[in-house]
Parts: structure tokens; C-alpha cells; sequence
């Protein structure tokens, strides 16, 4: 297809896809005249990628770049491993302030050290997911409502039925697919765990509302 | 307690104490001189509660006066109603752009109510969250991989059964305590719920890679 089918199909503007061209983050069509050039639906595709993650998944454009990389290279492979599904997840929101990474060997992050421990799973202080816990453990002592182990052992329990379900289309699909799929997924399904998670606690305490209204109200229907 | 007291307990500047009470978001102390005023440990929790909604919370100072409001109004009740905490939980971010907002009626989000009926929950338009939900169930469409049925029932199950957890505490919690909980509780426990599900990718990827290993690899030992 010539480039104005391509923009009618992507609904990404001519000027933007000679930009992703120019930086090489779309590779060049087919040429077919000095000025002329043919386009497939790899390209449609890949426009559509990139309108996704610069748009409602909000990744700026340098590691919008990085992600394209990794699924290029996951292309190669017979399947992403876990380092190129790590990096990947390394270019997403939210990302740690620059003071905040040290250089040399990762920081002790006891309170994420211990939390891991206690389910379970790996401790890999240079994982950003690891500082975001410790960050969000300390932010929840310092409010005075620390995590029990109580709660922790709910929400880890829960939170892996989750991710398992997120992660099982993986299975059937080609690396590259995979990477944008585990990038795409874990970004745009946030909110909408987030969403649910207060619309359950609206619909829990109004529940509790109206059994406490049906115990105190007199029964005038005939039993 | 004398004020430089009240600032070493709290943690909160003079500055700010001073500006807090000129606000009227803190009561004033018992008056024991033109310029000397007595407080007490309703102060300090108070001082550490708007110094966690300002701080870790995040939230803007306007949002944080409607949730010390709301406290006040909450202290006086039996316990705190659903439309307290509905009005509680408006107070917190994400906030819908100002574009978004509709004057009149609500407007019809087809997505969260379909998902909703699904789920069996009520479908209350006016409700931040359900049109978070269909914000970033659009977003999914958008990228091309919409929620299915069978996503959005493990989604459900697990979520309530948090939601659950998460407000069980409140029931012995005084009517002010449960609306400041239920405010700190949902923004700050939602990075620990986001962190934990992206750990739990990697724990699981890293455990399929190992299991292929295993798999893979010629048995030395004696068996």
C-alpha cells in the first residue's frame, strides 16, 4: 500500500510516520520510485504498536524506542526469555527518580527483602518492581498503617491468580507479539485492576449498608 | 504540649502548623496566654495524618481539606455511610480532566456497564471509578486487546476478595479513623497491589524458564 493507505489504516498522521521512519523506529517500505515507497501490514501494525504505547499507555518516546528494540531482538528468538520480558518491563511507569538510583551495586531494600521472603519469591534488588514495594511499604509505615503479614499473604495469594491468567495467552503467541503484549498488557490492565479494586470496596460496604437496613426494619410481609 | 513540642512529635514544621491552623484544618489549641495556646494528642494524629495526605498520598491541599471534612462529619455519626466514604473516595486521584466532566446528567459508559452487569455489581454512573473503568477498558479496545468475559470474572473474583480484606478492619474502627483509613488505605496499599502483580510476572516467567531447564537437561543424578 502507498503511504497515504498506510495513514488512513494506522490513523497516525502522515508527518508522525515519516518522523517514526526518520528514526528508524518503523522499518522503510518497499521502494518503488525515487520518492516512492510500498507498505504491508507489518507496517499497519507496528504503527498501531506505537500509537498504543506513546498514547494511552503514556510511555515517552526514548523508551517507546527501547521497547521496539527488544521485540525486534525477541523476533530472533525462539521465545522471550526473561531477561528481554525484564527489560521490557524496566520501560515502563513508573520510573524511579534519578537520585534515587545509586550507582555501583543495588541498595538493601529490607522492607521488599522480607515481604519476598515471606511469599516466597526472589529477592532482585536491581528489579524496579522490587523499589517500588520497598517504597510503597515505607510509605504505608510512615502513615501509620504498616502491612501485616495477614494482609500480605492475601494480597500475594490473589495478585499471583492474576498475573498467572495475564500471563497464560503468552504461551500461543510469537515472541515478538509476546513482549508488546506483555509491555501493553501490563500497563493498560493497571487502571482497570484499580478501577474494580474501589467499585468492589462501593459495592461491599453498600451491601453491608443495606444488611444492616433489612436486620432493623420490621418484617411486615407475610413469612 | 507547648507548639515547638507538637513540631517534634508530629514532624511537621511550625510553618506549616501555623498555616494549618490559620486554614482551619487543624482545631486550635487550649489558649493559655495572648500568644500561647496548649495541644494535645488529637493534634499530633491529626498533623500526621494531613502530613501522610499531602505527602505520600499525594493529594493537593484542596482535596485534602473536603477528606478532613469529611472526618469531622464522620466523627459525629454512628458510623461512616456509604456516601460519606463515596464522597471520601472522589477526593482522591486519578482526577477526570476537567473536559471529561459533564454538567447535568452523567454520561452513558457503555464498557463499565456492561462489565459491571457482568459482575453483578451496581452500575452508578456518577461514580469516579466506573468511568476509570471505562476510560481504561477503551484503552484495552484501543490497543487491541480488549478485556474478555473470562479475564474480567478472574479479575472480579480476585479483586473483591481484597476489597474484602482490605475493609474488614473498619469495622471496629471509629467513624473519623474509618473515613482517614479508607482514604490512606486505598491510595497507599494501591503501589504495594502493583508492584506485588508485576513481581508475580517475573516469578512466574522465572519459574516456567526453570522448569524448561529442568526438562531439557540430561539427568546426572542418581535417581
Amino acid at each position: 500500500m502507498r503511504m497515504a493507505e498506510l495513514v488512513r489504516r494506522s490513523g497516525v498522521p502522515a508527518a508522525s510516520v515519516k518522523f517514526y521512519l526518520r528514526e528508524g523506529m518503523l522499518p522503510p517500505g518497499e521502494a518503488t520510485a525515487a520518492t516512492q515507497a510500498r507498505y504491508d501490514e507489518g507496517h499497519v501494525r507496528r504503527l498501531r504498536l506505537i500509537k498504543s504505547l506513546t498514547g494511552v499507555a503514556g510511555l515517552p518516546l526514548a523508551k517507546v524506542k527501547i521497547v521496539l528494540g527488544l521485540i525486534d531482538e525477541a523476533g530472533d528468538a525462539d521465545r522471550p526469555g526473561l531477561d528481554l520480558l525484564g527489560k521490557a518491563m524496566s520501560a515502563l511507569p513508573p520510573y524511579p527518580a534519578a537520585d534515587r538510583v545509586a550507582p555501583g551495586a543495588p541498595p538493601d531494600l529490607p522492607r521488599a527483602r522480607r515481604a519476598l521472603a515471606f511469599l516466597g519469591q526472589v529477592y532482585e534488588p536491581g528489579f524496579v518492581a522490587v523499589a517500588q514495594l520497598e517504597r510503597a511499604l515505607a510509605a504505608l509505615e510512615d502513615a501509620g498503617i504498616p502491612l501485616s503479614d495477614d494482609r500480605l499473604a492475601v494480597y500475594g495469594r490473589h495478585i499471583r491468580a492474576i498475573a498467572a491468567e495475564e500471563l497464560a495467552p503468552m504461551a500461543d503467541q510469537a515472541p515478538g507479539d509476546a513482549v508488546a503484549y506483555a509491555v501493553l498488557g501490563t500497563v493498560l490492565h493497571e487502571p482497570v485492576l484499580l478501577a474494580l479494586r474501589r467499585l468492589a470496596h462501593q459495592d461491599l460496604v453498600a451491601a453491608a449498608e443495606q444488611a444492616t437496613i433489612d436486620s432493623t426494619t420490621d418484617r411486615k410481609e407475610p413469612s
